[in-house]
């Protein structure tokens, strides 16, 4: 392996693992999946979002593409049927499309209770039939949390070619769809790019490119200028378009009193426009429209929280939740389109005010998958919004958040660049697994148990190999005790070959342990524990025992 | 102020603050705070835990120490009293002392607030009569959550120099304590160093020492030993000690059966003692003794939890749960000493059961300040483990722990260097802060609150100055914006300059906020909120209102 490829570059296998793929009913279907191959023998498998880049056996290039790998089962279906194409659609009919039984041996369900959940619009299944390159997903509270990261360039920096290497690197690293957010200049060309070259669903804010169009006018949007923007994107192959239908004329006055406004680009943007016209929004009353054109390339409706509160002061107030009544209203339109939709949510909320935000989002939207942006628990901490909104993110999605929306260390002061990203996505591969382990999510424990397993047995190499970042694990330990030898060693950096910690319960194990010299049964060690009992309770539990030599 | 300043010496003020003192009923309590001046004339005051250090009107010199503030009251209470000269004992007599009175200030609490949770047992304010040099703090359930912050050199690396630079670092980002891990040569005298320049307590575990004195040897160790040792920490002024008493004999099999047996170097120790001898622990034994040592300097006990899990699978297990009961037990005989008590908590504990930790030890421990280690929510992430741990500790504190023991991204991996340390720091005080904010902890909220104003307001240089760690947030916005002028743009990095979202805000507030062109009373606003759901409510619940253009 060479150096480069031990720095993590995007398209060279990650450290430590080979590329496998999981054949399903017909062989075109094909579940990527990332394979650990451990020092003792076994093997684990992880879920995979990096696609064809780390293949070593796919030659891949950015100006043709990925291979469109679901080309043929939208053929089919087109030569088939007449009625609507959107997997809810299908998954009303009765019908198991390739995509769901993709999803479905992806996480280790049947493909029934995938479909059974895409028709109860708990589930979403984002894959515009044109963007064929898509690994089919699935986002919903009874699947593994997953995580979105933004990219896109600004009006101040960054260019095509980085925006496409960045979602190259953020799939590397766990990130289940991307958000093109781009506002600056080459918009249309950069989507084309990062669309033909992404092996995750595509969202965008078609919004920002309308407001592009008329010269950055709020006022001088209309909704002729918006559609057009959006079937622009739908034929390119987006596969999730925020809308925010929600921020309705009457609310945008209850934002008055907030400490920070209105935080959202398309919140403001369409608060603007509302005041400019003194009319309700076009996003509202054009939303049945709507609903058919995303309805005819089975885009999937992420409908907006414009008016998202932007500070712990301004958190579950008035005008955040009467938008999400408004965007329950929605949803319920959406669905009787066929249309897959899920809803956004904060932003900015305090620990103890976290659950309710979920809480009221899964009654209002009839369980419609939740789509939030962190939360972050508290404002003081620029430069390290990542932790702030890491913290609410792991505990909104253990209460029934299904997809969160990544926060880099930039965010409030500048545009992310690689690192950022990476970071970024960690943070939130880390929040989401942790909402998976406390919300008893099959298989999800597997991997804590390899890594730990691999820890007290002191393979260093597995233990960095099973890390989420590789890299980064293997570099840590490397600073502290560089040479070869150490990655065999039977010790930890932290204690030392003296005296070790591990070292010892290691001995307890070879002494009491499963085939020890006096191993306990299972029933031994609860005697022993109910004698203990027992005495704390005879005791009133007040015991105190004289304490002699 | 010069580059390195700015780069954050550990020897120079905060950037962008100031360092001031509030005075108490006399002249020699002065309570050190942060003062941030805003560019709008206020400013903002915040807890300081940097000593001398960050005051430019004090010149420290590592080799002299810093200023023995607590002195005089030693000494004045020294000539006067005969009974036990803990702050327990005192509390418990109604005597508000000078260090009550200064902790008082510092959380804008009462002082018989603070007699009164220390007097029950609540909180500890944990200063040996020989560390003249700390500045007094509380460690308590109803007060800030606390931080501390680990240092150390090992057998493998690091020197006195450097440890003593950590430890000043350290106190500069927030750490509230300090805790000596030091396993190498050199123990005593680093520890010497390192105490005569804290402004923090600081706490050690006397057992490593004691195994040093050994030759590493666990089966050699004996009261004796660790008495000779407990006191010649004592006397060096060390304010808390960690002590394993609760790793009893009959415990030890009880982790046999675990993924990663014992994890606590001190549990192990303990353990190895235990099963070589097939005696009871002469920690548990003697533990009366150890009382009466450690009333004579006022040193806190920490309680340990040599039993804590290492990994999610041995989450809240018998062995874990067995110590903590014992905990309970020993923590009533040091409280019948008048010794300060704490107890220390887990580990690696999935999300859904951290609750059950504070809570049981609550009831078992007669609500003793919890100190916990993270909790580590997912074993998946070496190099990430402060974050992973970052979430536990949130949600922890929220839930009542005082005080949160750090952990930096080398866990598991290596020895933190500075750069971990400030890392460590300052990912546990936004856990900490995120608590006090969840808590509703009075005052917390203002410094979020003017820091979300700075920001609404675009006033960049309060945003950076308010910041947790002002250096990094300033440096990132720098990466994107770096000319001067951009300081004070009225637009986000994020958005650019031609569309902002805080813009469109300013709009609407000028319009209908206070003293705008439509100014609503908040009874309007009322009414308006009142409208919709009223609406709602009437149509079922299930509004629709059809799409018309």
């Amino acid at each position: 392996m060479t150096d480069q490829q031990h720095t993590g570059a995007s398209g060279a296998p990650v450290l430590g693992a080979h590329k496998a793929y999981i054949t399903g009913s017909r062989p075109d279907i094909r579940v990527p999946v990332r394979r650990v191959h451990l020092t003792d023998g076994h093997a684990v498998t992880l879920y995979d979002t990096s696609g064809p880049a780390t293949d070593p056996s796919v030659t891949t290039d950015v100006k043709r593409g990925l291979p469109p790998l679901r080309r043929p089962w939208i053929e089919e279906r087109h030569a088939d049927g007449t009625g609507a194409v959107t997997q809810l659609a299908y998954a009303r009919r009765g019908e198991i499309t390739p995509e769901m039984e993709f999803v479905a041996l992806r996480e280790d369900r049947s493909p029934e209770f995938v479909r059974d959940e895409i028709a109860a619009g708990r589930a979403v299944l984002p894959v515009n039939i044109r963007h064929p390159e898509a690994e089919p997903m699935i986002i919903g509270k009874n699947f593994l949390v997953k995580v979105n990261a933004n990219i896109g360039n600004s009006a101040i920096t960054s260019s095509i070619d980085e925006e496409v290497e960045k979602m190259t690197w953020a799939t590397r690293w766990g990130a289940d769809t991307v958000m093109d957010l781009s506002t600056g200049k080459d918009i249309h060309t950069t989507r084309e790019w990062v669309l033909r070259n992404s092996p995750v669903p595509i969202g965008t804010v078609p919004l920002y490119q309308a407001l592009e169009k008329v010269g950055g006018k709020a006022e001088e949007l209309s909704w002729d200028v918006y559609r057009e923007t959006v079937i622009e994107q739908a034929e390119q192959g987006v596969d999730y378009m925020t809308v925010h239908a929600g921020v309705l004329l009457r609310y945008v006055p209850l934002t008055a009193r907030r400490k920070t406004g209105i935080v959202s680009r398309g919140g403001s943007i369409m608060a603007a426009w509302c005041l400019a016209h003194h009319r309700e929004s076009f996003l509202y009353t054009h939303f049945a429209e709507l609903c058919e054109i995303l309805r005819a390339y089975d885009i999937t409706f992420s409908l907006g929280d414009g008016l998202r509160p932007g500070s712990i002061a301004d958190a579950n107030d008035d005008a955040q939740f009467a938008e999400l009544r408004t965007l329950g209203e929605l949803n319920r339109v959406a669905r009787d389109h066929d249309v897959q939709t899920m809803i956004e949510g904060p932003g900015h909320v305090p620990m103890h005010k976290i659950k309710e935000n979920v809480d009221l989002q899964q009654e209002i939207c009839d369980e419609a998958p939740f789509y939030t942006l962190g939360p972050l628990t508290t404002d003081i901490a620029p430069a390290y919004d990542h932790i702030t909104s890491g913290i609410g993110a792991a505990m909104i999605a253990w209460w029934g958040t299904a997809m969160l929306c990544y926060v880099t260390p930039k965010e409030h002061l500048g545009l992310p660049n690689r690192d950022d990203v990476k970071t970024g996505v960690i943070t939130y591969k880390i929040a989401a697994h942790a909402a998976d382990l406390a919300k008893g999510h099959p298989g999800a424990q597997r991997w804590d148990d390899a890594l730990s397993d691999a820890r007290f047995e002191f393979r260093w190499e597995d233990q960095f190999n099973l890390a989420l970042d590789p890299d980064t694990a293997r570099a840590f330990h490397d600073e502290t005790l560089p040479a070869e030898p150490a990655k065999t060693a039977h010790f930890c950096s932290m204690c030392g070959p003296k005296f070790c910690s591990m070292k010892i319960s290691r001995a307890v194990v070879d002494k009491y342990g499963p085939g020890g010299d006096e191993e306990l049964t299972e029933e031994q060690i609860q005697q022993a524990m109910l004698t203990k009992s027992r005495e704390f309770a005879e005791a009133g539990g007040r015991v105190y025992l004289p304490l002699v030599d």
